[in-house]
């Protein structure tokens, strides 16, 4: 119970910090912090449990990592449902305190933190753009995931390097999807924006699932003993 | 005395850092540092402490911070006290020391950085959103806390973790509160402007020891053995 | 067959994170990035990568590092020529799949994130004034993978500094050249762009190499016993 | 020898990537990476070289560094004299290359980024401010290096710390004086700039060095055994 905890309360912190940063600070006037601040917001939050809360659940605070992992071969059968339960209900936890906050000086939430492709993507790319997006910057966030906490690796790194992967993800490719790799967090977007969000939803939920599972299997042969 | 002169010394670096930049860089014009450097230099003040001085006094710097390890059973009921009066006054020297800095052009220190909701939010985000947010912001920051420094963590990581968590904390929330989760920062400020900034202050005691205090329960009940 | 796949991926990410922040999200309307979000976002590339896959490649993702720990005595003769290709096609691929992407809201690729000189300069910077800078930076980045990877130095913070180290180039040069440091970076982008970016190409090769020998050479003298 | 010339790099380094990003990159047009990436140049550039050349010089790359931990009693007498000559040749070295690179696209010198109070202090501030600046920053600058490197504190460590310390002095500080705590940084500056530059230069020596010392002699309380 205390790792299905610890998975709630990370992937809390990683929709509150992520997506409370872009919907309260990124644009606020003369001083916002941008896309750069939202970034290294998201980044933070990861860093930050995985040296807190990493030695209770391995801080994995997603869906696509946990897939990632299990496909790789560094995660339990058992634990992958209620791994992803528990970051799905934190995330909405977190999305539900934040439209609480958000609204507190008679803003609407609009379109909240949510992810989109086409008129809903930021700077209007298409649905291809935003598949081959999400594919390769979660496969990419996989791969630094598996070699980081590789046993060959300098562990106490891992959290700095995984933290910072995020935050450099998310440099790359605001612009594109509002950056996702997450279904975690875009399920507790979607939830409360309704509409084009939910319709969209598919796109973040398949993507970084595939572009997990292939980093799982390509890391697999990059570890292999000769 | 050289844990409190320690605390005395940390606490004024973070007022003088945090708060300090706040008021003389933050809206510098065409060059100022925004929200995303302020927020930096409150997570710095303690990463720079954390890393200096936290092998003599822990470095708690924070008033909700010494009562949430107490609550979580890793520090002692007889430092509770020093260690709070500590923390206050060196963030009052800071205050001093800040207020004939900004003045030294001809400016009045205005606002200064004090903590504010209602009318005196950055964003004019009501008292009840500001008592979530700063509750919230706090019980997170002590489970950071309380995760990064337990015995089966990475120990060496801590200091980084708890400071880049105090620049997340900001990086969310200056908006809404213009960011305390530290009453010992908050009465700094408060004293030196007055009028409002004491009427409000209440809250920023309150809701960050009580953050505090529900971090240090939850985290003795994630930490605890089977 | 491992480490060259390592050094096609790492520089892939190099390419990808770095020169992908550039065109999609630097000028952002009204939240962009800047140099400062592009400075960093190169930098973390080499972070994530060196703690990632850095125990399987040793994570050079750039010709010049690898010419510059060979004149130091770190690296095989026989392994630098396929380095240096496993780079140049990682480069490559990566700038094929950002072409798609950058074009996939009906933009042009333009210079897409091409090092130039004078004209081409982003800041109309002399022919003289980029030799210099790209000589000067990738001298001090070769003394500091050097030293940071010298048995002498701590070891497990190579990454942290390198990958800063990076960023720090780019705070610095980007106004001048764009910064390169990296032939198969800029071999990367010039593919694509064609015309001038093709004719500039030199500077971007010969300088680097040329900065990255230096560098060996004194850092072997710095490091010799008395 | 070699801890000379190590000193001499590292200071060009400071100089060069500190100044360099004030000069050619903190208000570029449109994506300038202001004075938070200017803050942040300055500290990566201690932390990259601590990482790097700490193992052969120590990296103290600044004449007050190198005052405050000879009277903290880290440092030999005999070493103090060479050292602050290899610094303040390096950062001339720095400002001589850095000289030739700005005036590359036809711009003057201009102020470079020489320090300077009252009618050349970038937001006006008196003399008197900038003088409880510049101590007060160096002091908590060298608290922040004496307890770093004290053998009880987490060693490896201390590069990152210490490198933060100075972008974060940076954040607070440059709108007063432009930020020195270290007077080869200052008078490389200074040479090349001039008059007023020059006639203000004793301020950004006698305040860093005074700050030093008495930070030696705190910390020397700090660290006493009871």
């Amino acid at each position: 119970m205390k790792k299905y905890a610890a998975e709630f309360i990370g992937t809390f912190w990683l929709v509150l910090g992520g997506c409370g940063s872009a919907a309260l600070s990124a644009a606020f006037p003369e001083v916002g912090i941008g896309l750069l601040g939202v970034s290294f917001a998201f980044g933070l939050t990861v860093l930050t449990i995985a040296y807190s809360l990493g030695h209770i659940s391995g801080a994995h605070l997603n869906p696509a990592v946990s897939v990632g992992l299990w496909i790789g071969g560094r995660f339990s059968t058992k634990d992958l449902v209620p791994y992803i339960i528990a970051q799905i209900l934190g995330g909405l936890a977190a999305a539900g305190i934040l439209s609480i906050i958000v609204t507190g000086n008679g803003s609407t939430i609009g379109d909240f933190a949510a992810n989109g492709y086409g008129d809903h993507s930021p700077g209007k790319y298409s649905m291809e753009a935003a598949l081959i997006t999400e594919m390769v910057m979660t496969f990419m966030f996989l791969i630094i995931i598996l070699g980081a906490t590789d046993k060959k690796a300098s562990g106490g790194f891992a959290g700095l390097a995984i933290g910072l992967a995020l935050a450099l993800i998310h440099l790359i490719s605001i612009p594109v999807t509002n950056t996702s790799v997450n279904p975690a967090r875009s399920i507790s977007q979607a939830i409360f924006v309704g509409g084009w969000a939910i319709d969209q939803l598919w796109l973040f939920i398949v993507a970084p699932i595939a572009g997990a599972i292939l980093a799982g299997i390509v890391y697999k042969f990059l570890s292999s003993e000769d």
